[in-house]
């Protein structure tokens, strides 16, 4: 998979993609990420990439031609499954998007930043809007980041035990039971006895009945689409 | 408002902080942000963190000494509003969350990472449990990233105009409307002709008409709990 990420802000991606997981999929070639500076398609001689709104409001909007620029001569290179804008008002990233996407080859990520982007990017040039959560954010590249390593470590190769991803939570539909490791006590608290048995039956039935009441309390709407579709 | 970030993987943390919003907020002293690396507590010679999942199964588990290890030192420096855990299962951020915590005086953020922390953690030393979104990601760092950007802007001061803030989507219950800059015409693109009358009033119906009925489009649920608390 290749990801290019457009963004006015590269510092800010300079952590997430250099430590753990990513990391590590990049170094096996599982992934490529690109990070582009929008700035390097700036305007005229200050490389503007920004300006006023039209109709007043605070803040600066990210400009149609450095974005449109920047699109074009990706687009130019290779075919874009998806350009995704990364907005408050996108589809929510779900689980069930990010296996989607890590079906995918090419990936084209545009962060907003300030109050956002021309509208006309939106409408013409952008295939999805993706958003993180219903919160707001300096800009589109830490919901970027999130994308990327949700996506990424689904790519198979990439996680060393694949069974770890699939016991994710949201991933078969439950939340995870409690996990304990050594030491069996710590002051006073200790583990459920449970699970010094050896009997794999047993445990396993502890952890789905601990996986679905725990969804049943924090997440219930997860079993409600469960039993929809069933 | 000081915030204390407990990880495993501090490298994916170097760049959020170090740029944009944050960093300045940093500067002018309206945020402080120290983080642990969870490894100065761990165990013995190889100052061990994790170990294997108790009842057995895919993936690490941070352990319950080294994490009480660093909490209970930063307690002692001072009194914490909130220890909370980033969990894909926690209660979930928004925008109401994000202004409650901007607050705070002193929050205590701890990162999980792998198959994430051993369940006495969060169910003796942890306040507060707070999930980004439904999807899982490898660790909680960028998602602490994300609540330190989402609170932080919040802290009077910190955007150059307040009301840059106060107009963004989620905080007025709305999202935003469509927002345009130079060039008016961009291709065959143009901007709305409302934008160019210079009649504020106007122009505030159209955006309060446009955040509506996107509102109505994309998040139909903002509307009804207005209606409903209304």
């Amino acid at each position: 998979m290749r990801v290019d990420i457009i963004t006015c802000q590269p510092g800010l991606l300079s952590g997430p993609f250099s430590h753990s997981i990513v990391k590590r999929a990049i170094e096996k070639q599982q992934v490529a990420i690109h990070i582009h500076d929008l700035r390097s398609h700036g305007l005229g001689k200050h490389a503007q990439i920004d300006d006023y709104a039209y109709g007043g409001g605070a803040g600066m909007v990210l400009m149609v031609e450095p974005i449109v620029r920047c699109i074009e001569a990706l687009q130019a290179a290779r075919n874009y499954d998806k350009i995704i804008y990364m907005a408050p008002d996108g589809e929510k990233l779900t689980q069930s998007m990010a296996n989607r996407l890590s079906l995918d080859q090419n990936l084209m990520l545009l962060c907003g930043h300030y109050k956002g982007v021309d509208e006309r990017i939106r409408e013409h040039f952008i295939t999805h809007e993706v958003s993180i959560g219903e919160y707001v954010i300096s800009g589109g590249e830490l919901a970027a980041a999130i994308v990327v390593d949700a996506v990424v470590r689904l790519i198979p190769g990439v996680l060393s035990d694949a069974s770890s991803a699939l016991n994710d939570s949201f991933q078969d539909g439950l939340l995870e039971p409690p996990i304990y490791t050594r030491p069996a006590s710590f002051r006073d608290l200790t583990v459920p006895t449970v699970l010094f048995t050896g009997n794999a039956q047993q445990i396993d039935e502890w952890k789905l009945t601990q996986s679905i009441a725990r969804t049943r309390a924090r997440a219930p709407h997860l079993l409600k689409i469960d039993e929809e579709e069933g």
